[in-house]
């Protein structure tokens, strides 16, 4: 197998473990927060900012890259990491999720789903054995099995039949494979209906991967029927292999799911309300547009060790906002990852002192 | 005087020279080109980036800082160096050419310019003094006098009377320092008649300066007549101290005019193109958005040392550019930015060995 797990440390106060993944491009420690690079970039930084950062790995999106530039254009550069010049782990999504979310006029059949370009409005055909090809072609370290993302609320009988969908795709994902370079991920699904998750669980269990991640969460679901499906299907997830829990989320979040035993999230929260002027700090965020930062001489957050806490004010920061200037996206970005990354080391070493439980009393939420 | 300029090497071919400029900040080789950093940010690039691409000096923009987030607001930094993180030399203008080209309802008086802000439709004075105090309050280590950039076309006895009030808006400037730590250049206007320039000049260099300036060019005229009012005007100005044509510009144009003796030079030319995808090479611009672009592995420029060159093919630069990633604006303007340092750097070598006509040919242009 191309990626391998191994689990270093167990919590004694609750499910969390922290863990090393393999992969082609190197090794990660878990649990881990993967920032999103949809259009092979994270927006408005360099590889090299990442790298500075900590970030160890990054995600980005099949459907994007499949519209533009198009994989063949990225497979001629022997995929995402020689194309984007980044030589650490990515992960892809499958494009199941936007095809749900961003495509037009969709139709979806047992072959797959048929949708119109967000772009240009062009027709194209995404099946479980496209998606694997195209995520084949991007060269990325983990891929994920094409699914359907059901919506929320979404009726039982929908959902059921979507769980008996999304397993049989996983089945022709597995089988369409081509190199074993890659690890392939199963997705459940199953809605908000906890019997529904364990029956997908099951399924894809039986068909066998080397990790598991669980889609359609963070779906404009509340927060604690989030937690509770989350908490039902988790340990239903082989203990010795990854679990992914997709495009979460919150700090607060993230520290629950860790103490539920997932070991990995994606989400756009950092960098997206970064180039919003939303910023990241222990105590809640800062809206930098506010008035009472115009000579606000203060850092971000006192004490922070980013590149843009130690050299830029508050005051700075709101005035590049306010006129718009692209360096703002660059340096909110920057601090807001940073965030990111800080919280992980921060949950990982929580882990190994079993004080979980007090570092999520610390953060705000 | 807070400034002072040494010239190391005359051309023996034409009226170049090598110098150095000793500022409050720093030493700046000359000829210099100043990339713009109007609203305290040169668009896209940390501070870092640039240093790391050479540049010594940059430029920043009297009236957008005034207007936001106000000079006082940037005097509590103690100066733009603090507020912006940048310890290198800086360069304001007066605000003048601004006032004139972006504001609203303007009313020139003997006194000033009465404007509208073109953010928010506030009105403002700006006089002579009131440039130096905003100046001095940015804490700039060259700032420039308030001038009445006349348009062209213009009328002779328009001009005349420009001319007449620049000389005394520069008077009432040089009273006004009340610090002579920033070095204060008088900017020669007269608009395309030589005589009206000479005029200019003689009547600033009696107010004497530590520099000067010509300011009106490169607004609209023919190239061949930027090329005689330069060459014209140059000459007159002082052998000795340092000479800067604003707003100039064209690689072509930068060796045409250090040839004339002209020591420093200002333009959003570099900055501008890239984040409109035009990226300068030895052979011409390269419009990155291109469709034959799309699988070009190679650099921009082949041999060119630049960090975007380094690490990306255009293929991956047109990708960005297409999909409008802020990453595009920032790897466009690194390369334009060390295009127009190295252009200076093979300039000023070319000038030791009196090789500048030949440099002149195997520039496009």
């Amino acid at each position: 197998m191309s990626i391998s797990f191994e689990i270093l440390l167990e919590s004694k106060e609750n499910a969390a473990r922290v863990g090393r993944l393999r992969t082609p491009h190197g090794e990660i420690e878990t649990p881990v927060f993967m920032p999103v690079g949809t259009r092979a970039t994270v927006k408005s930084v360099t590889p090299e900012e990442l790298k500075d950062l900590g970030v160890s790995i990054i995600l980005a999106n099949t459907y994007h890259l499949y519209l533009r530039p198009g994989h063949e254009v990225i497979a001629g550069f022997d995929g995402l990491h020689g194309f984007m010049h980044w030589d650490r782990p990515i992960l892809t999504d499958s494009g199941g999720f936007q095809v749900f979310s961003l495509a037009m006029l969709r139709k979806i059949t047992d072959e797959g789903v048929m949708f119109q370009s967000h772009i240009d409005g062009s027709k194209h055909l995404f099946t479980p054995e496209k998606a694997i090809e195209i995520q084949e072609a991007l060269g990325a370290d983990i891929i994920m099995c094409f699914d359907e993302c059901v919506p929320y609320p979404a009726a039982r009988e929908y959902v059921m039949s979507s769980v008996e969908l999304t397993a049989d795709w996983a089945r022709r994902c597995r089988q369409a494979q081509r190199s074993d370079r890659a690890g392939l991920f199963g997705i459940v699904q199953g809605g908000m209906y906890t019997d529904l998750r364990a029956e997908s669980a099951e399924r894809l269990i039986e068909i066998g991967f080397p990790g598991y991640a669980i889609g359609g969460l963070s779906v404009g679901e509340p927060q604690d029927l989030m937690n509770e499906i989350a908490s039902c299907t988790l340990p239903l997830l082989p203990k010795e292999l990854p679990r992914y829990v997709m495009g979460v989320g919150k700090p607060e979040n993230l520290i629950d799911l860790v103490a539920m035993g997932a070991d990995m999230f994606d989400c756009v929260l950092p960098t997206r309300n970064a180039r919003n002027g939303q910023l990241f700090t222990r105590r809640g965020t800062v809206n930098i547009k506010n008035a009472c930062y115009i000579s606000d001489h203060d850092p971000v957050e006192a004490g922070c060790s980013c590149y843009t806490c130690r050299n830029y004010s508050r005051s700075y920061l709101r005035h590049l906002y306010m006129s718009k200037e692209i360096l703002s996206y660059t340096l909110n970005t920057i601090h807001n990852i940073h965030f990111f990354m800080q919280l992980m080391k921060d949950i990982r070493t929580a882990i190994a002192d079993n004080r979980l439980g007090s570092l999520r009393r610390e953060i705000a939420g």
